[in-house]
């Protein structure tokens, strides 16, 4: 200990608001560098590493293959995917000293197809599965929360290749389970896979996998036996509408009432009782999107991209709404032309009877709006584009739902032929035809993870490690070492404990108690031996659990033996 | 192996002059992404993994600790210690979405200073040494031969941090002998450590580690029995020069003769007794350098550097030449004034008599120049600056020095001050009095050695792996495996050589016996088990050692026994 590099600090760092974040940083683990730039001390770098090798572990015993791929990769390679052009300024790129376009790579679909492209032709090779655990660089604009939102991070990406979906679907469940057997041997407590939309990943079935911890970014949708599991962007609900008896269309005057609420009170009826005209814009192309919402639901923007099949939306411009011929705040679906306009209805409001819509005219509404009759013959998409509310019915069992706060430590996707198409990634089949591959793929944060592995196993006094990735197994700590022949005891313990194959961490500085116990609390070490004066004339030493209570003592003559057993058992629940 | 990715190809690649590139790329080791950029494939991925965790031992037995730093720094530090500015386009440096500018990392000096200065103040916790294996970029100009000289690579880099300059010293002699067991363990045959210049390091004690072989890019200067040992930049010779008895200064014309060659066959004399001026000027400041050598000789460029402590030289223009007043291919140190320009005399001009040399006038020279008498008075530095040639006489023995190729596999410097002193790292001693701590650093490029141990240990085939770093330590052929039994004896075999704890690669493809072989000699497994029907008919599998021409044949029951004990026995070589 009086040579381990890496700084205890009773202060939380100013911008910390996770309990990670303050530990990792307090403890020593790692150091800012830059935003979002850290480096590992010797602390965190061994927790890291036995992240990794339970991680290089689970990959081997699902076949994965360990490859290295670079960071600095050709521009070309995501020239040919599209995502060079598609993707926005998180994707560092710059130009080497001949000129030719590079970036540094955030993940690795594009290297690692243009690998088994060169690899790879027959049918007979696959299925395969690729890993590396390796250094990415993302440029986020707000790093934040220690090691969850970085720009420089290490990652395990899998990627597997098959000759048809049916085979990746039978892969991707083994990775699954290979996910959760990683993260119950790291240590997680609470780790939920929930359905997920695959983003700018493509492909359709995936998995988040979500520690689940009050300072999570993301929001874990579940119901109350954990059946239903979705994150926000795609999470549904069984909802019910009631089309009712539809009144007659009537106009009314609204005068300055633009919002749900204004509308709402200002003709005495519920919110979901009006229905709420939304535009977006394409943000590409400026396409104008009407969509048509329940007054108290809010529209699901990635449902809504996913419904009209584009990439990325924005709210639209008043001057594009009126060239529409809308007047904004007051737009109606009543109409509305549906060769002009993309429309999108919501089921909220399709199946809704008897809804207060705008009228397209300043302070005028209509009551009683009822899509069927109202829209009939107008072109337009019906579909659930709302967000799900905490308390909406399970689409599974009609219980509420429930919303809880996660970090992503994993993620699973299948990508079908997204990259292998564009890149021409092909094998050819038993009749020598040719086909693209069909691929899936498979990440982890390792800084992440170990940030995670705190926001659940911790006090207020720094981290409880498991001890399958615990810095060290057993932390020794010397009360007067100059005194009563402790630092020869200590000596002796140390030399013992670590042939017996135990890792042990020995406080020999000579703090004063208090000191090293908060300093002990900060390491997290799961196991402590505390050897004092006091204790050595009782022929003893203490021994304490981290995160419970009370010590007991151990004679010292057969405390190696116990604490190894005690060590041994608890590796056991990991393996 | 039939699931093994990493195609074998049999032609060499069309720039590969190396058998290290050759057989890297052939074997399906690597695979180029861009120029100088390399995807490890599984094969040498195992083998970079087996060669880091040899280099992990031997780093902890010296007790360094592990840290990992990030490939992206801010530019900050870099200015800090000057490199910034100093260093050329080899330093990537691009800007981050909010226009900081930042590089990619080339070495980490600046990294682990800053980190050493935020986490150590007092003298009690020196020395420390932190290491790390880690991936770094340098953009060079030409990358070539394959894993030697790339862009982006995997090295590690350690760094160590002393109260004193003796406690450095011995440090550096521990780590000098640590280097010397990697070099061992992981296989190679033959290197040399030598005195090297430290170059853009700065610092003065430095030593490479030098890989003999015949592709080697730099050159080794020993004497016969190694007791000498330097390489180009730095290597030193026992010459002798002989003053004689100082002749009469004679002009004479030597019309139309520039070059020593062509003035030595004019005044038929040889090269050794002429002077050869040569104009340098400072990269930076444009300051005009004269530099006299004896004609047989050749400046050495680092020498000089050196001698008048200018980072960066450059042959200097006409121009700058004209306006000092000397005329360009007849300059003269006859009349130079040395408040005007610098004037660096070599040793073999100043300690040889009756030189001729230039007369500063065009096509004509002076004869019996002698340095003592002829620029008595003048502003000068006398030191070595010369080239060692091969044949000189060892500074130590006399005997003529030998000249081999070598490739730098690592080096390691003690760099002083250099860097804590600028970036302000500083210690406490005993009475609170602030220093700056003495630093030391150590590199191993982990690429560049798997290249190296192949440029040692191949045939014309392929590698010949260390058991120690081989990426398996047996390799299982069967041939016929659908015929007699052999595909069952074989996976029984496989079985049980993994039990007994053995990496075994099983060639199951059903290949012919001729391809097969000439794969199994590309992936250069040490010891190589071939089972066919005819083998079994025997009771017996054959047994080779990859690259010895005779096989034997083991009987089936007591194989794997023999086998498992072949392989301890040169793993043991390797402890």
């Amino acid at each position: 200990m009086s040579k381990l590099v890496g700084r205890r600090i009773k202060e939380d760092p100013k911008d910390a608001k996770t309990v990670s974040h303050k530990f990792l940083v307090r403890g020593g683990y790692v150091r800012p560098v830059s935003a979002g730039i850290y480096s590992l001390l010797p602390l965190g770098k061994r927790i890291v590493e036995k992240i990794e090798a339970i991680i290089r572990e689970e990959m081997n015993r699902i076949e994965g293959q360990e490859v290295l791929m670079p960071v600095v990769l050709p521009a070309d390679l995501w020239k040919e995917s599209g995502r060079y052009e598609s993707v926005g300024a998180e994707l560092l790129r710059f130009r080497d000293r001949n000129d030719k376009p590079m970036i540094l790579a955030m993940t690795h679909e594009e290297g690692i197809v243009h690998l088994v492209r060169t690899e790879l032709n027959s049918y007979k090779q696959l299925p395969v599965m690729l890993y590396q655990i390796q250094t990415k660089y993302r440029d986020e604009a707000r790093p934040r929360a220690g090691l969850i939102r970085v720009r420089e991070f290490t990652m395990k990406d899998a990627y597997s290749f098959h000759t048809d979906q049916a085979d990746l679907e039978k892969y991707y469940y083994r990775c699954h389970e290979a996910y959760e057997r990683i993260f119950r041997r790291v240590g997680m407590k609470n780790v939920l896979s929930i359905e997920a939309n695959s983003g700018m990943m493509g492909g359709k079935v995936s998995h988040e996998f979500m520690a689940i911890c009050d300072c999570g970014e993301d929001t874990v949708i579940t119901n109350a036996d954990y059946s239903y599991r979705a994150n926000r962007e795609i999470a549904v609900a069984a909802w019910k509408f009631d089309k009712g008896e539809p009144l007659p269309l009537e106009k009314v005057s609204t005068p300055g009432t633009k919002t749900i609420e204004e509308v709402a009170n200002f003709l005495g009826v519920k919110p979901e009782e009006t229905g709420k005209a939304v535009f977006y814009q394409d943000a590409r192309t400026g396409e104008l999107i009407f969509v048509l919402i329940r007054g108290d639901f809010e529209v699901n923007e990635v449902k809504l991209a996913n419904a009209v099949k584009v990439p990325e939306l924005k709210f639209a411009d008043d001057s594009a709404i009126e060239a529409a011929g809308a007047v904004p705040g007051f737009a109606s679906p009543v109409g509305i032309d549906g060769r002009k306009v993309r429309i999108v209805i919501d089921r909220s409001a399709a199946e809704t009877g008897n809804l207060v819509v705008g009228a397209n005219e300043a302070d005028f509404h209509y009551r009683n709006f009822n899509f069927d009759r109202d829209m009939a013959g107008t072109e337009c998409i019906v579909t659930d584009i709302a967000c799900v509310r905490e308390g909406d019915p399970c689409p599974l069992t009609g219980q509420p739902l429930i919303f809880s706060r996660g970090i992503e430590v994993g993620n699973i996707f299948q990508l079908g032929t997204k990259y292998t198409e564009s890149m021409h990634c092909d094998y050819l089949d038993r009749d020598g035809k040719s086909h693209p591959m069909i691929m899936g793929c498979y990440g982890i944060g390792v800084g992440r993870a170990m940030a995670a592995v705190i926001e659940q196993s911790c006090d207020e006094y720094g981290p409880i490690w498991p001890m399958s990735i615990a810095p060290y197994q057993v932390e020794l700590c010397a009360i007067n070492p100059d005194k009563a022949g402790v630092g020869e005891a200590c000596e002796k313990l140390y030399a013992d404990l670590t042939a017996a194959g135990i890792e042990v961490l020995y406080d020999d500085r000579g703090e004063k108690a208090g000191s090293m116990f908060s300093d002990a609390d900060l390491i997290g070490i799961p196991l402590r031996l505390v050897v004092s004066p006091k204790t050595l004339a009782d022929n003893a030493v203490e021994f304490k659990v981290r995160g419970s209570r009370d010590a007991e003592k151990l004679e010292i003559s057969s405390a190696v033996a116990a604490v190894a057993a005690r060590v041994e058992a608890e590796m056991a629940q990991y393996r």
